[in-house]
């Protein structure tokens, strides 16, 4: 079995989603050469979860990427092209985000703001300035169509993130969560338009309600499920699905 | 025929769509008793044709307001408020926004951040600050059910900002003023679910391609055309069409 993509990075992988991922990504059948798993700090016990994959492991590349300031990305981005050494970056996974519970009485503008520029303006900065290296990956895979052992760039979405379902999907008030979701699954859209020419695929992920500190206890699905779910999401992806929304199982969720 | 409703408020009424919602409304067969027609500031020749429609027309009543600034939002409260002398506010229209193109190599996160401010923390300030005026005007309908003429938040969105239709509507790409508006339209549908049970309709509404500024002498719509068929749409809106997003011919759009 081919792996999911050669050289792979995860945002956010100092804890839940994102420290399965680089887990269930390093200890599969077939493991990336690279995995970039990057954090904003690693202070505390999950901090510590990801440093001993990263000593268990090779593949495991530990980087510093706050996706929120600009010379952090950039400091990351020169970082994994230098341990590329000439090679593409294969899979871009935009995980790192934040949640907020708000109603119209309790939302602050200094929230909203904030949760936009992490869950948002984040995922977009990371993904301008690694795109050369995902286009470098394009080019050198030589062949047509779109895959993420190609190169993609896969957002984590979320469900509370879509309009249509938002009447059905937790009565919880959310407003700074909610938004930023929803305009990061436009973002996702804008980015499959804009980038198909290029050979690279984008595409939005709903990873479940999962036990995550995110998720909290009451979630009913376990992040490994959650996660190998996704990530046989992820390997089937081409180019009938840039562009569009799914779940962990593969199902399509309305914008 | 009845007044589309008593009270109503249309911010960026100096110009373009906001403008001609207000001579409109003024110019109709059964006028409002009070247009607050807000600006954020009232220079050049748009400033002056508000400002003509004011001293014509004594419903029509000039009120500085800057959506963002919290300050000057409350003093825009005080000041309608004062106006309704103990009456509700029956419309609130949050037309003010901003455009802005970019592309994904192109895109600066401050300007993300700038038109995610203007265009969703805006209104939804404005909204939460009217809300009491807002409740007061559901309250004395003393009736079942949602129109504009008992309470209503109109939020002016746009075709563009339809995450499902993003492939096939204009194919410029314009990362910060899509995001903005899917979570403008994320935050309608949060609104219309919380406000529901106090009597107040929430919808989007796309005013379609309009030659104004922002859209431009390109595009095929007279503002005349688009407001008048707003009109008659909100004219029409009920609790079966709270949360939902119409065109200015009162055609549903997918989010």
């Amino acid at each position: 079995m081919a792996p999911l993509a050669r050289n792979v990075l995860v945002t956010g992988s100092n804890r839940g989603i994102g420290l399965e991922l680089v887990r269930q990504l390093v200890e599969g059948p077939d493991p990336p050469e690279h995995i970039f798993a990057t954090y904003r700090d690693l202070d505390g016990a999950r901090g510590k979860a990801l440093q001993e994959l990263a000593a268990k492991y090779p593949p495991v590349r530990l980087i510093q990427l706050d996706a929120v300031s600009l010379a952090s990305v950039r400091a990351a981005v020169k970082e994994v092209d230098s341990q590329l050494n000439g090679k593409g970056l294969n899979l871009l996974i935009n995980n790192a985000a934040v949640n907020s519970y708000a109603t119209l009485q309790s939302v602050q503008p200094e929230e909203m703001i904030s949760v936009f520029t992490t869950n948002v303006v984040g995922p977009i900065q990371v993904a301008k300035e690694f795109l050369p290296l995902l286009k470098r990956a394009a080019e050198e895979a030589g062949k047509e169509g779109l895959s993420c052992s190609k190169a993609a760039i896969i957002n984590m979405s979320t469900k509370v993130g879509s309009i249509e379902l938002c009447f059905q999907v937790l009565e919880i008030p959310m407003y700074p969560y909610r938004a930023s979701k929803a305009a990061l699954n436009m973002v996702t859209r804008c980015l499959a338009a804009e980038l198909k020419d290029a050979g690279i695929l984008c595409t939005a992920i709903h990873p479940g309600w999962v036990k995550t500190d995110m998720g909290t206890e009451k979630a009913p699905l376990t992040v490994e499920c959650s996660v190998q779910g996704i990530l046989s999401v992820l390997a089937g992806l081409s180019q009938a699905t840039t562009g569009v929304f799914l779940d962990w199982e593969g199902k399509s969720l309305p914008w």
